[in-house]
């Protein structure tokens, strides 16, 4: 009984842990070759197993697909949710967000596919990915209307600068690499410090100039945030 | 003799013509789709025309993918040329290039394929495509770097601005909806001037509420860019 008992947790996060690198492997070949050109095959491959064993975690390359999706759109979901209790202005939250969600789409942590092919997914997949994608981006029109309204922020039509700094944060995937000069902690940063001018009413004289020596300490997203707040 | 006479330039003309509403319509589907979920079959269907049909006008779907690819860096290196030779100082060249360029992505004219998925082209057509993109991107670089140097942009990093305003601009081919509330020139020009402010070292006070009142006369992305100078 020992044993079982011991084993049991044990077991059951080496699952979520496999899961978890499943999906991350997974969202890294959808985001390179598109739905159609990744096969369960390759990304088993990759993973060192078979594509048998892919099956204890995922019943299908579609499922497979919208579980990334869906972690994807639960962390967002997280980071906005953490920026609506952390208080401050429009703009404050605004930023916070979108630098946690750009920390974690460039993080190796994450499950993210940026990329919403259609006809992809099964149409009720697609419509729960898509009601959650809108209202991320709901939450992001909210926060700049809110920052309009405490003048954190000038006019301007929340929706195009919504879409505008979704385009410039998920574009990222497709050159970020993650050997290159700058960390993803380190692009999330200074991306969001550039979004963050094209609509702040306090807009900074200078912009950093190198991301490759913003300090940060270790652990990622929340270091962007609480170096951000250091800073700010 | 003048049959053929009359005959020839006629067909040519019709040949360019309909070439450019297949690259148009392959570039529509390989955007939604992706390149792998994309047939040929399904072009055709679209076009009206058999499958056969479509091989008079290119020789297989990679290279329909290359030529869509292609007519679009043509058009957005003309878009560079044209500010080059146009003057101004460096943000002046910058955003002309982005609003021509985003006008032309969104126009019903332009055939652009915008996501890049790895390995669908043959290696020799890849690395021609991305060498032109790189050209375009270190021309708007050299925009950014001009104008930190005149003094029309405040200090930034000149790559990462690049990326964020390619994938801002991208992004548009992702939401924008022929028939919905914004022309795509009206889409290019107020998304202009919001990556404008990003950088400018002299930032406006407000910008564009509803990008649907932007007047712009007849004729598309000229008209933006006429537009905004008289704004400016």
């Amino acid at each position: 009984m020992a044993a079982w008992k011991d084993a049991v947790p044990v077991a059951s996060e080496q699952f979520d842990r496999k899961r978890e690198m499943l999906l991350h492997e997974a969202a890294a070949s959808f985001n390179r070759r598109g739905y159609y050109g990744t096969s369960l095959a390759e990304i088993a491959k990759k993973l060192g197993v078979t594509k048998a064993a892919l099956y204890t975690y995922v019943p299908s390359k579609e499922d497979l697909l919208y579980y990334c999706h869906e972690a994807a759109m639960e962390n967002a979901m997280e980071t906005l949710h953490k920026a609506q209790a952390g208080g401050g202005n429009g703009l404050q939250k605004l930023t916070s967000t979108l630098c946690h969600y750009m920390g974690m789409t460039l993080g190796d942590k994450g499950a993210y596919v940026v990329l919403l092919e259609e006809n992809a997914m099964k149409p009720a997949h697609a419509r729960a990915i898509i009601n959650r994608r809108d209202k991320f981006e709901q939450g992001l029109r909210e926060f700049v209307v809110e920052g309009i309204a405490d003048g954190s922020i000038v006019q301007c039509n929340p929706k195009l600068a919504v879409f505008m700094m979704m385009g410039a944060l998920n574009w990222g995937r497709k050159w970020f690499r993650p050997n290159g000069a700058w960390s993803g902690a380190q692009i999330a940063f200074a991306m969001t410090q550039m979004l963050e001018r094209s609509i702040s009413s306090a807009p900074s004289e200078a912009l950093i100039n190198d991301p490759g020596t913003i300090t940060l300490e270790p652990g990622n997203e929340e270091d962007a945030k609480s170096s951000r707040r250091r800073l700010a």
